[in-house]
């Protein structure tokens, strides 16, 4: 392994699928490199664009709002922050301390939303509820489909145009597998770095990490000074998602850039079969008339099933 | 489990995925309904063709040719099979003893070709040029690249419009997860019960049996009465289709119709993507003439590899 980065400083990361030893600034230089080409080859963004960073507290969101945030300095473009407070006490404070701090040092305008305001239960009020009727949770189903939800009418009240998340290249290669191993094929089609387009009521999801490994997110993260928020939430279950993630990690250590063809593969797919997802029906929720491809959306789903009310943003 | 199968009489089978006891014949006559359905659904055959079954002696090409052999039967399909020896001593001489035993018992016309007389070569040689180049046999890539070649050349000497392979669930499921994590679309897009279109040259290979798992078939080849070929082949190298083929065993006991959901997804795909492929360039190989997405088709790029000769067929 060179011990000497290109530019001659010491190696701070090693690259294994290239063979790079980067130093502490090529290394960062090459993260926001990334970010950035993504940001203009997806054309993720324009400059009238409000961006909201949903901003949890974890490594990715830490890297995206700090990348973002450059953009902001350098192209005036408007960006806020939004965390939601879940609800899962002895877990959440730490995430929403470290949220408040990013937030504090990038000079971001930032909002912080209950689910507890918003649909009048916390996650851990909704998990016992569930529990109470024999409710088996599904991995983090129920957290991530409220989450969504809050995120997307919170963007509405808001102003925003566009919502940017810190889903990475593990993530994304996740979700494609999952997705495959489910056999839906429609939300094999919708994924990408900008997956939607905005339609009446819903705000397009931006995703500027979706080619940075996990990996170098954390050591991003970590060599620009921030706090990694190192707990787990106790709701987390073994899931399938696990699983993949494994197996994504034991092929990508045996044949480096899996993840990578992974998502190029999905990345393909979405623009041959653009098309066809534009084409196919966006409807809106019967119940509560959200934007959903479904007849009653997941979130009213989720609050018929617990027999609990519904968004009150 | 159920003791016995709806009709009476004692289960032979035990179908986990849907969780039905089958007696031997209710099993045998749901691996045969499962592939005239396929051959219906796909449209895999008119009454005019003459079909050419690769028959190796393996357990899927002989369910093949059994489950062919009744439409033969029925309609009066012309049917003929191709066995091709491609050369390994104290392996294939049993899957060819097999093959021929087959063909016998279901009164099949059958011709056996051989590596030797097609490429000057038989595999064993051709492995030890590969050797003494120091090139490296990545698993079965050489021989498979150059069987195919041969079946297509065969097909178009004899006279077929069809090739039919006995390529099961497992293969199809493993075939879209290489493909994925290599990261080739078009590969993606072309598979498919019936992946490629005729076109001058090329003709086209169905696959009957694309949506019946491996472990059925061997059972119901067993059921059937016939010898199973154990042997494996000396050349056979751990490869990343190995592992494939274990995660997906591993994937489909935990959750059972993951292999389907995967050549599902994979069905829908080649589908929505038929335009796009049907509408890619398909050449002619610049030194063979033989038709090919590449300039060089693979046969040739082998043959150049070790620098021996070309298809002699």
């Amino acid at each position: 392994m060179p011990a000497e980065c290109r530019c001659g400083r010491p190696c701070f990361y090693f690259r294994r699928q290239s063979g790079e030893a980067l130093c502490k600034r090529c290394f960062t230089k090459s993260i926001e490199r990334t970010a950035f080409k993504t940001i203009k080859r997806e054309g993720l963004f324009t400059r009238d664009d409000r961006i909201m960073i949903a901003l949890s507290g974890g490594k990715d969101s830490i890297a995206l709002a700090h990348i973002l945030s450059k953009l902001e300095r350098r192209y005036g473009t408007e960006l806020f922050a939004v965390t939601i407070d879940e609800g899962v006490q002895g877990y959440r404070e730490e995430g929403i301390r470290i949220a408040n701090e990013v937030a504090r040092r990038l000079e971001l305008q930032h909002y912080t939303f209950t689910f507890k305001d918003a649909y009048g239960y916390t996650l851990e009020e909704i998990c016992a509820i569930a529990k109470s009727k024999g409710i088996q949770l599904l991995g983090c189903s129920f957290c991530g489909i409220l989450r969504r939800r809050l995120l997307n009418d919170l963007a509405l009240k808001l102003g925003a145009t566009k919502v940017a998340t810190g889903h990475n290249l593990d993530d994304e290669a996740q979700t494609f597998l999952i997705n495959l191993f489910r056999g839906d094929v429609e939300r094999i089609g919708r994924a990408g770095a900008m997956p939607l387009v905005a339609r009446e009521g819903f705000i397009p999801r931006v995703k500027p990490l979706r080619y940075i490994p996990e990996k170098e997110i954390a050591v991003y993260v970590y060599a620009k000074g921030y706090d990694l928020y190192q707990r787990e939430c106790p709701y987390v279950r073994a899931s399938l998602r696990d699983e993949i993630r494994d197996l994504l990690n034991r092929l990508e250590a045996d044949h480096p850039g899996t993840k990578n063809s992974i998502v190029n593969v999905s990345d393909s797919l979405s623009e041959m079969l653009e098309e066809k997802i534009l084409s196919s029906k966006m409807e809106h929720c019967s119940i509560c008339g959200a934007p959903s491809s479904r007849k009653i959306c997941r979130a009213c789903e989720v609050f018929s099933l617990l027999g609990i009310g519904k968004s009150a943003v």
